[in-house]
């Protein structure tokens, strides 16, 4: 089935919003077996809203919009949703009881604009909206389904994946079914090569290549008589996938590196610490981004300056001199110094030049050493990545997070 | 001008990639005086794409495009501009040359698919690249102007500031000039409130009221015969606006809290030491993702358990046992701790509850306590956030940046 998405909303075409609504949804959809078309974005304007799901109708068999359906004059959906089907828009009295509800437990005080929230185009029935005042829409014609969702994104994304996919999975009778692998160490093109007789050969599942940020993805879907069969068909393929190129597959379909480390560090009872230079805390804050990370992760240091490399780390003032900060050896002293410091299992440090400015020569922009300090076990790894500064901060927790997932799966055989 | 943007690419549309490119173009363009009414994403199609942008030749001046003009079959941008406006596609062998010189230089070898990306629509020019190989193009017609950029954000970026933009700003011949001022403390709807006049009855400048991650932003936009008259219709406004709410502006255009304040740590000669619980290295993160950040930042400690809370930053068992590790008490010597430690002028401490678990009656998710230390002086700051463990390390974050900017400018008087 074939969905458009649309969303709606002038602050979307002035930049200072990006749309993550549409990104999300089509995520969700393509992984459900939806095939997604086009993309739009519309300011609040009545007939330009209006001509946008007016062509959409024309191209596709689902129509998902998200915003406008706020209380002020700005808010034109369901205006738009009504005019473009020659509808008339009809005050819900049973909506419009709930909302005065939803007022008056939170104690807000309700305005006449808000009325407006309880009104729907003729034979559109609501979709509870749980985090919110504007309840979705759901408009079902033979030829079109309409979807509404809200504009916040806790909101839409709440309704979306407790209304809209449930609902949606039912339309296309859950026989579609989908994973991803994700991988790391392996570029795009490098993968397409090794897996390309694979992917040429390929109709059911299909498979796609995604790019992530700093590591790619393969996303295989099937479709089936059944939801077994469908899944039978995707094993088949990842088995001969992994086959292939398993070296570099850490985890699979939302379990980024940092999840995967968190679930191998809670299943082995280790713990964890960090020293970090060059992406001076971004390690520990992905780490930390994991709600429940207190049970592994002890803490760590952000050592810009050499002084509180050798202060708190115990890095020796020798070694700063004769190899420098950013240095195998200096890494090693972190990640050892660390672990010891806060009586972890494990110490993970990162020493580097994230640029633009101070690179030289022999080091230049880019250059990152990791350390890993085990038990009495260590281990170091050179890194030379792009001239981006953000980039080479996200690459040097990537590689420093995948180190880590390596050693945890496969011990000390790097 | 009206201008309309299309996205290219079918990654896009399987929401694995959030279009941001839209975004930022749209945002430059707005600044810029550019009105943009329709903002669409198609996939690697190419009916679609030479369809999209015929329609977008019906309702604006400028069509600006990013992604579709790499190497591989799936590049379809070239060919659908071609088709779209009836013309041929021709190789340039001038073109040809660059790119083919560029692989050398790299050493990379170059493929026949590389020739491809030397080919123009017939009386294009091209718009030279200078992160990546392919060239983008610019299209000059009586009615319309086409302008093509590569996908990948950096390429586009660097294309548009270096060669696009100024090409646009000589078309509305520089008569448009914008101003953006950044507040933090005052919500989007109070802000409205207390300028609601100024917003209602202004036509030029125009006022925009924008949200943004944690805060709210101003855009004053005018349209004058000479640039300086320009100039001075929007200083008017601002004057205006500073006179209602400027305690809450602390800053102006793209310079966010974590700029404004480096700049001010620079200006002063302060050196400055992070100690963060709750937030995991978010904070150092956004103070080093500032180029030369090394010159005033020392570094910082993340300490997630009590126990290195005391050993690392001296932190009173007492006080931990007493007050507890989310106390006023803990934040004040969290930040003492650190700025003794490592020696700084200036020492920031964090310490909350992120949730979603870890919060209890007396101390809800979201409570979160800062603490500033300055030489003798020290000060501490309660929050109240809200129930999302991003947000709240992300909100933590900014009231501490906030804090601390108000010191380096106010001084004690909070």
């Amino acid at each position: 089935m074939i969905v458009e998405i649309i969303s709606i909303g002038t602050e979307l075409l002035l930049g200072d919003i990006i749309d993550t609504n549409s990104a999300y949804i089509a995520e969700k959809l393509t992984e459900n077996g939806f095939d997604i078309h086009y993309v739009s974005t519309v300011g609040d304007n009545l007939a330009r809203i209006t001509a946008t799901i007016k062509r959409a109708q024309q191209r596709a068999d689902i129509i998902i919009t998200t915003g406008g359906l706020g209380p002020t004059d700005d808010d034109l959906t369901r205006e738009a949703i009504a005019a473009s089907m020659g509808l008339e828009l009809k005050k819900d009295e049973r909506l419009l009881t709930a909302i005065k509800n939803y007022f008056r437990e939170k104690n807000y005080s309700m305005t006449v604009n808000n009325e407006k929230q309880a009104c729907l185009p003729e034979g559109a029935t609501e979709i509870p909206n749980e985090k919110g005042t504007a309840p979705g829409i759901l408009l079902e014609r033979d030829d079109i389904i309409i979807i509404s969702m809200p504009g916040v994104p806790g909101e839409m994304k709440d309704m979306l994946e407790r209304k809209v996919l449930p609902y949606l999975k039912e339309l296309s009778a859950g026989l579609i079914q989908s994973r991803v692998l994700n991988f790391f160490g392996i570029g795009e093109s490098s993968l397409e090569m090794e897996i390309k007789d694979i992917l040429d050969k390929q109709t059911n599942p299909t498979i796609a290549l995604l790019a992530g940020k700093g590591e790619v993805k393969i996303r295989i879907t099937s479709k089936a008589s059944s939801k077994e069969k469908a899944g039978e068909l995707i094993a088949a393929v990842e088995k001969g996938i992994r086959e292939r190129v398993g070296e570099y597959v850490y985890g699979s379909d939302d379990k980024g590196l940092a999840v995967v480390v968190a679930e191998l560090l809670k299943e082995k009872g280790l713990s964890i610490a960090t020293a970090e230079s060059c992406t001076g805390g971004l390690l520990g804050d992905r780490i930390t981004n994991i709600a429940g990370s207190s049970e592994y992760f002890q803490g760590g240091v952000i050592v810009y300056s050499n002084q509180v490399k050798h202060e708190l780390l115990g890095v020796e003032e020798n070694t700063l001199k004769k190899y420098g900060a950013v240095s195998a050896e200096t890494a090693q002293e972190m990640a050892e110094g660390i672990k010891d410091n806060m009586s972890t299992d494990i110490g993970i440090a990162i020493t580097g030049i994230a640029g633009p400015g101070g690179g030289s020569q022999g080091k230049p922009v880019g250059l990152v050493y990791l350390g890993l300090a085990i038990d009495d076990y260590s281990q170091t790894f050179k890194l030379k990545l792009r001239n981006d500064r953000a980039w080479n901060k996200w690459m040097s927790t990537q590689y420093a997070l995948y180190y880590l997932y390596r050693y945890l799966v496969n011990g000390q055989e790097f």
